[in-house]
C-alpha cells in the first residue's frame, strides 16, 4: 500500500481512544452515533419511511489505483454506495465503515482518510453513524449506506415497461478510459493532457448523482446505478424487468474527452459501454413523464440524456451504430473474473 | 489463504448470477432482500421501534487462524456483529455482507461459506439482505448486522450507576486460552486433549448472547458484549458510565477447561481478564431489578453470574484476588498494535 508507506510505518502505538476521539468523533455527529462509543447505533426513520441499504467494497489495485491518496480512497468508498441509494431514490442518512489497513498504515494516512470522509460529508449530507478499524492482509473499505424514501416508493430493477424512454445522467465511458489514461495505456496516447486529466479524475472521484434521487423517484419506472458497464447494467435492468432495449449509440452522453478519444479510436466506444466506473443513474421512464423527468432533472442540476427505448422482450438489447446496425460489443460488463463482481 | 487454496484456484470463470442464484439467493429471503438483484435493499422497522446497526469485520490471521474453513469463517464474521446486538437488547433482523476474496479463491470456498451462514440464519434469525463480493489483497469479511429495539430502549454503555451489580454471561477466557492451545503455546501443554478442544471451539466459533438480549433490554442499566478483554472492555463502560468496578477474580465464571488451565498456572488468569474473543455480554443491573434479571436469563437458557459491583468513581476498577489484594493485570485489552481496534 503506497498511500500509507509515504509516512513509514508509524513507530509511535497510537492510542486508540485517541485515534478514534481526534479523526473519526467528529465525524459522527448524529445522536444516534452515540459519540462512536457504544457497540453499535441507532436510528429511527420517519414514520412512513422505508429504510434503504446498501453495501459495496472497495480494495487496493482492484478498485483503485495502488498509491491513491487516502481522502480519495475514503470518498470512493462513500461515493460508490450514495450512487446506489441514489439510483433508488432514496435520500442518504448515515453510513458505516470498515477500514481494514495493511501493516504499514500510519496516522497520517487515517486523517487524510477522515478528512476524505468529512467533505463528502458535508458535500452529500451522510454522516458517520459507527464502524470498525482493523488490521487487513492489503488496504480494503467496506462501506454500509443507508437512506429513506417514503415507504414503498425505492425505485427498483424491475419497473420498466416496453415504451418507456431510457436515460442515462451525466457521461459514460470517462471511468473506464480514466483507468487506461492512468495506467498509460497507448490507445489513449494521442489524447491532450487536459483530457487525460478529466478522464483520470473521473476514475479516481465518482460523482454520484444524489442530487437526482428526487427525480427518479417521482418519475422513474426502473433504475440502477451503472458501475459495472453500461451495456451489462442495461442487460440487467432488463432481465428483471422483462424487456429488452434498443440504444443509439450516437445519443449516448461522451464527455468532450471521450468523445476526442472514440474519435481517434472507435474502438474505445466498446470500452466506454462496457468498462465500469461511470457511477451514473440509467432509467426508464414513462414516455408521458419524460417531461416531469426531464424538468425535476434540470432542478437537480444533473444532466439526463434519452439514449434509446425499453422494448417488448424478444430479442438482447442492441446498441445501434449511426448505420442503424446493431454494435458488436466485446464483452458486455465486468465479471468478477476481471475486477469485481457483485452480489447486488 | 488455506481455505480456497485447498481445491486449487479455480480455472472455470464462474457466471456471477449463477454464483449468486446458487449460494447467496437462497439466503435472501425477506422481500426487502429483493432476491439480491437490485441496487439496495429495503427494510421498514415497525412503528415505535428504533434500529440498531453494528459493523465488524475480520481478516484471515488476525481475527481467525489461517485455513479455516469457510462456514466458521462466515459465522464467526456474523457472530461478532449478533454479539453487539444482543449486549444492545435489539431483536437481529438481517445483516449485509461484504467478502473480500485473494485471487485462489473457489467455488467449493463460497459454497462452505454460504453453508455457514445458512446454518446461522437458520440458529439466530438474522436474514441476508444483500452484500458484495470483491477480490482483496486478502481474506476479510465485513458484516452490517441490523435489529431493532422498541424507541428508545437501547441500553447504552453509559447507564450504570454505584451500586449496580455487575453480571456477565457464560463463562470468560475460553477465546484467549483457544488461541494459545490452537497456536500451540507451551503454558497450555498440560492440559488434556478434551479441555484444549473446548477452548479451541469457542475460540473458533464464538456463541453471541442473541437469547439474552430481552432480559439485557428489560432489566440492565448499561451493557456492552466483551470482546477486547473483560478488564478493558469493562473499563470502556466504567468510562461511559462515569463509574469504577470492584470485581471479585474468585467468582469469574470460568469453563472447567480454563479452570484448569489458570489451576496449573495462575498467571493464565491474566490473560483470560484480557485476551479477548468471548463474546459474552457484561452489564450492570440495578439491585432491585437483579431477581427479575436473573429470572429473564433463565427463562433464556444463557448463564449469567455477578462478579462484582459498582462503585463511585474515583479510583480506577480493581480486580480482587482470593487474598482480597487487587491483582496485577499486564495489559487491560487488545489494542489495535496487537491484534485489532475497534471504532466502536
Amino acid at each position: 500500500m503506497t498511500g500509507p508507506d509515504t509516512n513509514g510505518p508509524d513507530d509511535t502505538p497510537l492510542d486508540e481512544h485517541g485515534l478514534i476521539a481526534r479523526y473519526f468523533r467528529p465525524l459522527a455527529t448524529p445522536p444516534g452515533a452515540y459519540e462512536l462509543i457504544d457497540d453499535a447505533a441507532a436510528f429511527s426513520p420517519p414514520p412512513g419511511a422505508d429504510l434503504v441499504l446498501t453495501k459495496d467494497g472497495i480494495a487496493e489495485g482492484i478498485h483503485f489505483l495502488p498509491g491513491e491518496d487516502a481522502a480519495t480512497v475514503a470518498r470512493k468508498a462513500l461515493r460508490v454506495n450514495l450512487s446506489d441509494l441514489a439510483a433508488k431514490g432514496a435520500t442518504p442518512v448515515g453510513y458505516l465503515v470498515l477500514l481494514g489497513l495493511p501493516d504499514n498504515w500510519s496516522e497520517d494516512w487515517i486523517a487524510g482518510f477522515a478528512s476524505g470522509l468529512d467533505a463528502d460529508q458535508r458535500e452529500f449530507g451522510a454522516l458517520l453513524y459507527g464502524g470498525d478499524t482493523i488490521r487487513a492482509g492489503g488496504l480494503v473499505v467496506s462501506v454500509t449506506a443507508f437512506g429513506t424514501v417514503d415507504a414503498g416508493t425505492i425505485v427498483r430493477r424491475s419497473g420498466a415497461r416496453a415504451g418507456d424512454l431510457i436515460y442515462v445522467s451525466g457521461t459514460i465511458g470517462d471511468g473506464a478510459l480514466g483507468l487506461l489514461a492512468a495506467t498509460d495505456d497507448a490507445r489513449l496516447d494521442r489524447l491532450d493532457t487536459g483530457s487525460r486529466d478529466h478522464l483520470v479524475a473521473r476514475y479516481r472521484l465518482p460523482q454520484p448523482r444524489v442530487a437526482l434521487a428526487r427525480a427518479v423517484r417521482e418519475h422513474a419506472s426502473a433504475a440502477l446505478d451503472v458501475s459495472d458497464g453500461l451495456a451489462g447494467d442495461l442487460d440487467k435492468l432488463c432481465r428483471a424487468s422483462g424487456i429488452s432495449a434498443r440504444i443509439r449509440a450516437g445519443d449516448l452522453p461522451l464527455s468532450p474527452a471521450a468523445a476526442t478519444a472514440v474519435r481517434a479510436d472507435e474502438k474505445l466506444l466498446s470500452i466506454c459501454l462496457t468498462g465500469g466506473d461511470d457511477y451514473e443513474i440509467l432509467c426508464t421512464v414513462p414516455k408521458d413523464r419524460a417531461s416531469g423527468f426531464e424538468r425535476a432533472a434540470s432542478t437537480s442540476g444533473v444532466p439526463v440524456k434519452v439514449i434509446g427505448e425499453a422494448i417488448d422482450n424478444g430479442a438482447d438489447s442492441v446498441f445501434l451504430g449511426a448505420d442503424g446496425r446493431p454494435l458488436t460489443l466485446g464483452r458486455r460488463a465486468f465479471s468478477h473474473v476481471d475486477r469485481t463482481y457483485s452480489l447486488r
